[in-house]
């Protein structure tokens, strides 16, 4: 059985770290399904002329056992000596602060890709390391580049990475607009369209639907193979009762002009019989009144990950409604 | 005033800060002395995809208070947490180990020469933070890189890197013959150049012979400007009573046919009267009794420079003999 998941940073980690671990427990024929989980890399960032892949990581950290815990991204018990020297130097950026075990999987990566490994190539020798118990794919092996349109001064507009305007500035100026830079142009890899064809399961974590999600939509042929997969698809809601779970995803709602609503992101990703991508919907029980899409079908569930038990519990409930569906 | 000195790594970084300090406590006109530093690049290596220049950083971080004072190279106050992941991945060598404040250093250079900066500039722009007193030039800025051919198994011959040879051998396999790939198309810089032609004083610190100040000489033009240089050229003897003072000199010399003697390196150097090098030459005490080559003027002094002062003190009586052979 094949499960194939699309995933972003932290709230996917979770989500994927807990669907690994109800898979573990279940007494079924999913008990030792593969998971694929295809990553956003729009995020993905060059600092200190060292590649940056922040989505990727934190799935290889949290299901590797490698994550801080608390923060959600980050090496556990990390120290920060290259970074202090590198502030000594004042070498820009200042506002990005890599650790130093983070920075070695910078430092192998940069060189892999140096010496013309692909991405996904060298996603799979870091994660023959981490042993994350899934197969984890960049959504692509050409760049794409997140940036977000801002206002700036004299009513212009300016541009800037997405990590600039997420981390720098906290997401504080309004986004007028996302560019998704080479996104037109990127081709998903053969083992991304593989994973969508072949999957007999297909789940959206509650990772951003803009900027997570929605920039490996951007990637052209992800969402046509998306709406061709004979897997049901079921996406489970990053909105609680108007509030973002974690993170900053209103920021970026509003930008493309969809309410912070877990009704409202159902929405955006559409129902797969009107040309949209969702078969089901998992919202927050408080969230359950409010009918998705039509043709969508929405079930409740707790969306809350503080636990790595309530993490397997949502999991667990995403794939028992993709199940429903398959019949 | 000026005075211009070739060095290689720890024994050279001592001396000049010797040297520095020496001339802030005279009393005459070379108080002030510029003094400009041609740098071994020769043993560079890139590592981890990091551009790594053990000599240029020794001299740096030790005239820039950076310097791990009992090891004599890396930094003060060193982690290895880079390093610990770097195992971790497996990603070779694992002979060479980098510490995190160190490796800032390279990521800093390594980018800047990805975007285009000659090592010259790269070497100024480190050296701005560090402020170490002198004007610190690598001895090109095209790339040379000492291998040592040894013997293989079934009497064949292989050659590895000078630091493959020198940290992870430990020098324990006999050097044939050290070959200095580039040097032949490499170029001095214009300002090496500029700082033998322009010199009061050049002093060849008690660096290696043959892998420190031999890979500069090795640098085509070097060596003619050496021996035109208005400057009376003095050297300091790295042997002490057939013992190298540190490190393994022994090794080397023992590679190029030059026995491990002061006289001997002396002579290897050759008297600039006789188409070699040195005007001046300075060995210890107890091998003030064995002439150097006719034409050189010799004296002896304690050479250990296990204190500062000792380093201070060793300096200054090289440049007194310096200074005497200008008149």
């Amino acid at each position: 059985m094949k499960i194939t998941a699309l995933a972003g940073g932290i709230g996917g980690a979770r989500f994927l770290r807990g669907l690994r671990e109800h898979l573990q427990g279940r007494g079924d024929d999913w008990a030792g399904a593969e998971i694929t989980v295809i990553g956003n890399t729009a995020d993905d960032i060059t600092l200190f002329g060292l590649r940056v892949c922040p989505d990727l990581d934190t799935v290889m950290y949290t299901l590797g056992g490698g994550i801080h815990e608390e923060q959600g991204w980050g090496r556990s018990d990390e120290t920060f000596g290259v970074s202090a020297e590198l502030a000594a130097y004042e070498v820009p950026p200042d506002w990005f602060t890599l650790g130093d075990r983070d920075i070695a999987t910078h430092i192998v990566r940069t060189q892999m890709l140096r010496a013309g490994w692909s991405l996904t190539d060298v996603t799979a020798a870091l994660c023959d390391r981490w042993q994350p118990g899934v197969r984890l794919l960049p959504m692509s092996d050409d760049p794409v580049e997140t940036h977000v349109v801002v206002a700036g001064d004299d009513a212009s507009r300016e541009a800037v990475h997405f990590q600039e305007w997420w981390v720098r500035e906290q997401a504080r100026r309004p986004a007028l607009e996302f560019v998704f830079l080479g996104a037109a142009e990127a081709k998903p890899t053969a083992a991304v369209l593989d994973a969508i064809h072949g999957a007999d399961v297909v789940l959206l974590p509650p990772s951003n639907p803009v900027v997570s999600i929605g920039a490996i939509l951007q990637v052209v042929g992800v969402g046509d193979a998306l709406r061709a997969a004979t897997a049901p698809i079921v996406g489970v809601s990053p909105i609680i009762g108007g509030r973002p779970v974690r993170g900053m995803a209103d920021a970026c709602l509003s930008a493309i002009g969809v309410e912070t609503a877990a009704a409202a992101v159902a929405g955006h990703y559409g129902a797969r019989i009107a040309g949209g991508l969702l078969d089901g919907w998992l919202v927050a029980n408080q969230d359950a009144s409010t009918a998705g899409p039509p043709g969508v079908v929405q079930r409740s569930h707790p969306l809350l990950m503080t636990t790595r038990g309530e993490a397997a519990g949502l999991a667990g409930a995403a794939l028992d409604l993709a199940l429903e569906l398959r019949h």
